[in-house]
């Protein structure tokens, strides 16, 4: 599964659940935007724990991941197929982050990237055949910290669907086949101190997708 | 020369010029603080212009670039030598910038990745033998535009040398062999428009250095 590493980027989506934007007190976007994890911050399954930082306020939040199959450039926001065929797999992942580090960096008007970028802070699942997800935006995420739900939402709520996420970003940086697009988390991110366990999974149906499943410390 | 696209991360120092701080109005940082471009935005030579977005205020800032050679986690900053052997090889770039995008997101606190990553934001040369540069504090960089002169200083102006940067970003993220680091950029950034032509070089010592040539529409 190291293959995930070889990503030339890892696009994230900030801000893609209204609720989400509600409990850290942000404003909702007028248009998706987006910032960049490094591949070095990919932690593949099996490959130990997160790494808390020294004096790091360590955030999870559970996002739906596209794995990109073909170069994406200039797409249109209307071209669904188009957006759904660029999609090689999925995968689930939990975008971690050092919140304490990212609200000092939003006050200061710097950049995010070290906030979100240190190793070890995008667990991922195994990756999800594209047949086993008939519709992105009809899964539940979940996560759940020491067996208590903390996330567990509807990729429906979304408010960037698909197509308009991947059109906005193929308009700035074209994307590259094996490049990963994460989704924007839904509402009930919190903090995990060391010792913590941290389960994530997507239900189709009510039915647990196997090859979602996360579990690490 | 595409291999530079191959780098799994491109990390740009912010902030690195004492006089580059002053003409933005900015304050002058503590320790170094970096964000990363995407691999997408390479433009290595002969690779044609740089394309200005529509609505975009481009600016350019030249600056020295590290290509790495080997795995780099948790550097010591004292460790000079561990540092300059982590170099493979040196090039020029210049950080193109979308400025109007980038003061909104400082205003808004919003990430810099959008005015920072549209394709063709990095443009490069050739790759310098390291050899070449036997001392990378000690060079000047020059950017003209139209043939005149905008940008001229040393790297000895570096607020954060070397080591020091490569060891702050090496405790957040590993480098890996072929990742770039660009180390910030001196006085004189500005607008450039279509029809414009950047040149870009080194000098050592008065002499210019064939293979740090840029010239770009
Ligand atoms: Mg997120
Ligand atoms: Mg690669
Ligand atoms: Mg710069």
């Amino acid at each position: 599964m190291t293959a995930l590493r070889q990503a030339s980027k890892v696009v994230c989506i900030g801000r893609n659940y209204a609720d989400h934007i509600t409990e850290l007190n942000n404003s909702r976007p007028k248009q998706p935007f987006f910032f960049l994890k490094p591949p070095s911050s990919i932690l593949p399954p099996g490959n130990g724990p997160v790494i808390q930082p020294k004096g790091v306020d360590l955030h999870y939040e559970v996002e739906l991941a596209l794995i990109i199959g073909k170069q994406v450039k200039d797409l249109d926001a209307s071209d669904e197929k188009g957006a759904l065929d660029a999609i090689e797999s999925y995968a689930l992942s939990i975008d971690m982050t050092a919140r304490n580090i990212q609200n000092e960096a939003k006050k200061k008007g710097l950049p995010w990237d070290i906030s979100k970028g240190f190793d070890t802070f995008l667990p991922m699942s195994k990756t999800i055949a594209k047949a086993l997800i008939p519709d992105p935006h009809k899964i539940e995420l979940y996560l759940t910290v020491n067996d208590e739900v903390r996330q567990n939402d509807s990729t429906e709520l979304m408010l960037f669907k698909i197509p308009r996420v991947l059109s906005d970003i193929s308009k700035v940086m074209t994307l590259e086949p094996g490049d990963i697009v994460i989704t924007g988390t839904p509402k009930g991110v919190g903090p995990v101190v060391p010792g913590d366990i941290m389960r994530a999974g997507i239900r189709i149906n009510g039915k647990e997708l196997e090859d979602a499943k996360i579990e690490i410390g």
